[in-house]
C-alpha cells in the first residue's frame, strides 16, 4: 500500500471548478468532482456501480449527477436516487463511494480515507494565501514520477543552485546554513544564505536600491505532501517581517505510483497592483518547474525503472537530511495506516509560517 | 481462454479485399487474407514458420502466397509448396494454419477454431442484405475495448435516449416496452415505443407526412457476437412489413482480449436511388458509433482496468436482460469448448428478422 | 541473462562524440559518455549514487563529470571527488561503474563486462577502413527487435533477393554457391554468384564496361554481433584483390533485450575524390537497411511476441547454416559467462577480410 488515505489532498482549485463536471485520479481511485446548483462541491467515486461509465462525462441535477450511459443519478452520499428505466425501481448495491471535501485555502481538499476521520481541522495551515496584502496566482503541472521523489526536490533546495542558473548562483551551495526539524508530522527545513547580492528575482520586487541582503528559503513539509516554501530578503541583519516575500504552497498529490498532480500557488507582498510583475514571476517559477525540476524528476523516476529507493542505497549528503527525515515518518504512517493502527490525533495544523533564525 | 474458437467471424468485407493481401489479428491470432489468381478468398496464419515474417506483406503466385523475407511459398492448406533456395528442399514444418473461409451476405468469414467443424450453415441469416429491394453500405471501426462490452452496449439499447439524443429522445426511457428472448445460441431483445413522434432518422426515409407512429428496435444476438438490428416505424397500429425500415449488422469479431473489430451495414427499404439519403444515413449512425458509442466503451474499458466483469458485481436494471443472457450463454460455450465438450449441433441460423409484437 | 558482458561493443561513432556528454544504454544500462577536456573518453555509469539524476546531463569539469542535480562531481574511476555541499564530505558510496573505452577503427568501443578482461586484442579487426586507399563514412539506425535477429538477417543474405531488389535480383538465389566456416568466435559465411550481370550498385563504381562478372558478399561475425561484409565484384575468373570493393561493417550493440543499436559504416576502394558517389552508395544502403531491413526485423519481433526462438520451432533452410551456428555459439557463450566457466583465451582477433573461393 504505497500511499496515506488518511488525509487531505488537493483535488483541483475552487476558482477552475464550474459548472461542468471534471475527474481527476487520486490514490490510483478516479473521482467525479461537480459542482450541485446550489454551488456545493462534491466528490464522487468516478465509475458508475451499473456498467462502470464515468459519472464526470455526465451533467448535474440539482445536487445529483446523471451517468452519461444510461441516466442513473446518484447523490452526495453517493447513492443512486434515481432510475429512469422501467418500473424506476433503484437496483441494490448502485453506490458510489463519496469523498469528504472542504474548499479552503483557494482549493479543493478531498479525503479518502475514513470519512470519520475527515477532521478539517487536519488540513495544513495556507492560510497566509488568504491574507488581504498577499497577491497570488494558481497553476498545476502534471509530474511524471512517484510523489515522493517531488518531496526529496523539494526538501534539499541545495539543488536549485545546479539546476536553477535564473533562482540561485552556484555559490550559495557552500555558503549556506541550514537547520532541520520535525514536530508530529510536519518537518521544517531552514535554509539561510547571509549577507549575499541580491538575486535577480528579489530585485524584481524591491523597490530598494539593489544591493546585499539576508536570504532565506524555509520549507514546511507536512505529510503526505503538503509544502509551503517561505522565500523571503531582508537587509542584512534586518527583520524577516519587513523585507519582500514570495510564500509558495507545492501541493502534492500522487495520481498513481509513477504520476503526480502538482498544484502550486505562489503569493508576494509587494506590489499587489502590478499584474506585469506577478506575470514574470509566476512566469519564472512556471518555467523553472516546468523546464527544470519536471525534466530532472521525470528522468530519475526513469532510472530507477520501478526500484525501491532504499534498494539502491542512496549516497546521502549533508542536505538530505530533513528529505529522509519525511521519507521516515510516511514510511511509518503508511505502514501504520495499512496495520489498523490508530493513529496519534493531531487536530492541531502548523501555522502557515514560522520564520527561524 | 477467453474466445469461442468454433464459430464464424467476419475479417472483412467482400468488396475491400482485392488484389493485395491484407493482414487481420483475430482473437489474438495474426492472420493473412489473399485472392488467389483465381478470385478465391484464402486465410492462412501471418507468420512463415522459417523466420517469422509476416507473409500478408508478400505477393501471390497463382493460389499461392510468397514470404516477403526469404520467398518461400504456402498454399491455400498452408503447406510451403516452394522453396527458391539451393536444391529446392521444402523443410518438413514448414506449414502455417489454413483458416475456413466463407464469402456471404457481403462479408468474409472465418472459422478460427476446428476446421472439421466449420459447417457454413452456422453462420448467423444476414441475408436481408441480398434482397433486392435493400440497398445497403458498410463501415468498420475499431474499439479499443473486450468485444462483450459492445454486446452489452448494443443489447440495451435503452443507452440511446441518453448517449444519442440524434436517435432517440430522453424521454422514451420510461415508455419503451421490451421482452427478451432465447432460442440455442440466438438471444432476441425486443423494445418497442407505440405511438410516439416519429424520430427525426425516420422523418428523413419516409415519404409521408411526418406524425406519429410506432417503432420498434429489435436486436437479434447470435454467440458469440454476430447481430442484426430490426429498425422500423409504422403507422400507429399498422403492419411491420409495411413501414420504413433500416435494418442494420453489427459484426464484432475479437481481435484482442482488449480490442475488436466492429464491422457493420446498415441497409433501407425506402428511395434505393436517393444516394444523399444513403450518405445522410450512413453518416448519422458513423457519427453516433464513433463519437458517441465507442469512446463511451473505450472509456468503461480503461474504468474497468483489465478487473474482470462479474468480479465488479455490476448492478443489474431491467434493461439488462438480454446482456446478461448473453454473457452467460457465451461463458459457458467457452468453457465447454476448452473442456472439449462436444457443442450440440445447431446448423440452423437464426431467420434474418423476426418481428414478434 | 540475455547478454554477453565480456566483450567490446560500439557505442558510438569517435567523430560525433564532441564537448557534450551523450547517454547510450548497452545491455540495459544507461552509459554515460564524455570527453575529458583533453579529449580522451570515458564511458561511466550514467545514474548518479546521491538522487539518480543523469550524469550525462551534466557539465565537463576536467576529466571529472557534474552531476547536474546537485553537483556531485566523478572521475574517470568513476569515484566521486567533489561534493560542493557544506563541508565538502565526499559520501561513503559514492561510486559509479566505469567502463573500459577504447577508439578504434572510427569507433568507441567500451567493455560492458569484468574491467580485468578488456583486453583491446579482442576487438575485431576493422583495420580496412583504416587503410588510406579505402574512403568510407558513418551511419546509425535504431533497430525495434533484439539484437540477434539482425545477426539472423545478416549471415543470410539470401534474402537481398526478395527484400532489396535495387541490390540483387530474384535469380540471384537459385544460383548462389555457399559455404560457412567457423574458427573460434568467429563465423564466415561465403556467398558467391559467378559469371552474372553485373547488379546496379557496382555499374556505378566500376570504370568498365558494364557486362558479366563474378560476386561475392562474404560476411565474417565475431561474436556476439560485430560483422564485416566484403562484397565486391571482379571480371569473370578474376582476383578479388582487383575488382571494385565494398567493404560495410556492421556493429550492433543491444539496447534492451528488445532494441539495438546498429552502427554501420561502408567504404569504397574506387573514386575516392567522388563525393557524389559516395552519397549514392551510402543513401542506398541507407535505405535499404531503413525502409527494407528494419521494418522487416522490426514485424519479426512483433510476430514472435516475446516467445524464445527456438521455442517457435523455426524451420531450417540450406542458407541458415551460419546464422544457427552463430545462434548456438553465443547462447553458448552467455551460458558459460554466466555460469563463471573461463572463457577460453582469443588473443588475435580475426583478420580484416579473407577471401576464399
Amino acid at each position: 500500500m504505497p500511499f496515506l488515505f488518511d488525509a487531505w489532498y488537493v483535488a483541483g482549485w475552487s476558482e477552475t471548478l464550474g459548472e461542468t463536471p471534471v475527474r481527476i485520479t487520486i490514490l490510483g481511485e478516479p473521482v467525479a468532482i461537480y459542482r450541485a446548483e446550489d454551488g456545493r462541491a462534491i466528490a464522487l467515486g468516478d465509475i458508475c456501480p451499473h456498467r462502470f461509465a464515468s459519472l464526470s462525462q455526465g451533467k448535474v441535477f440539482g445536487d445529483t449527477i446523471r451517468c452519461p450511459y444510461h441516466g442513473l443519478r446518484f447523490d452526495p452520499a453517493g447513492k443512486c436516487v434515481h432510475n429512469p428505466h422501467g418500473d424506476g425501481t433503484v437496483p441494490p448495491g448502485a453506490l458510489v463511494k463519496s469523498y469528504p471535501v472542504v474548499e479552503r485555502h483557494h482549493a479543493l481538499w478531498i479525503w479518502p480515507g475514513d470519512p470519520e476521520r475527515a477532521d478539517p481541522a487536519l488540513i495544513p495551515d495556507f492560510s497566509v494565501y488568504d491574507r488581504p496584502d498577499i497577491v497570488s496566482s494558481r497553476d498545476y503541472l502534471h509530474v511524471g514520477a512517484n510523489y515522493e521523489l517531488i518531496n526529496d526536490n523539494l526538501l534539499d533546495l541545495s539543488h536549485a543552485a545546479f539546476l536553477h542558473p535564473f533562482l540561485a548562483p552556484e555559490s550559495f551551495a557552500a555558503r549556506s546554513r541550514t537547520r532541520v526539524e520535525q514536530e508530529g508530522r510536519t518537518v521544517y527545513s531552514y535554509l539561510w544564505n547571509d549577507d549575499e547580492e541580491i538575486t535577480p528575482l528579489f530585485r524584481l520586487v524591491w523597490d530598494k536600491a539593489a544591493g546585499r541582503g539576508d536570504m532565506r528559503s524555509h520549507m514546511r513539509w507536512t505529510a503526505p505532501s503538503n509544502l509551503l516554501l517561505d522565500v523571503g530578503v531582508t537587509d542584512v541583519g534586518g527583520d524577516p517581517a519587513d523585507g519582500p516575500w514570495l510564500p509558495s504552497a507545492h501541493l502534492l498529490t500522487p495520481e498513481t505510483e509513477t504520476s503526480t498532480h502538482y498544484f502550486w500557488m505562489v503569493g508576494r507582498n509587494r506590489q499587489p497592483e502590478n499584474e506585469e510583475l506577478g506575470r514574470i514571476i509566476h512566469g519564472g517559477i512556471k518555467q523553472a518547474f516546468e523546464t527544470e525540476d519536471e525534466p530532472m524528476i521525470a528522468q530519475v523516476a526513469a532510472n530507477m525503472a520501478g526500484r525501491d529507493f532504499w534498494s539502491m542505497r542512496p549516497a546521502i549528503l549533508v542536505g538530505d537530511g530533513a528529505a529522509v527525515r519525511a521519507r521516515r515518518l510516511l514510511a511509518r504512517l503508511i505502514r501504520e495506516e495499512a496495520g489498523g493502527i490508530p493513529q496519534p490525533p493531531e487536530s492541531v495544523a502548523p501555522e502557515p509560517l514560522r520564520v527561524t533564525s
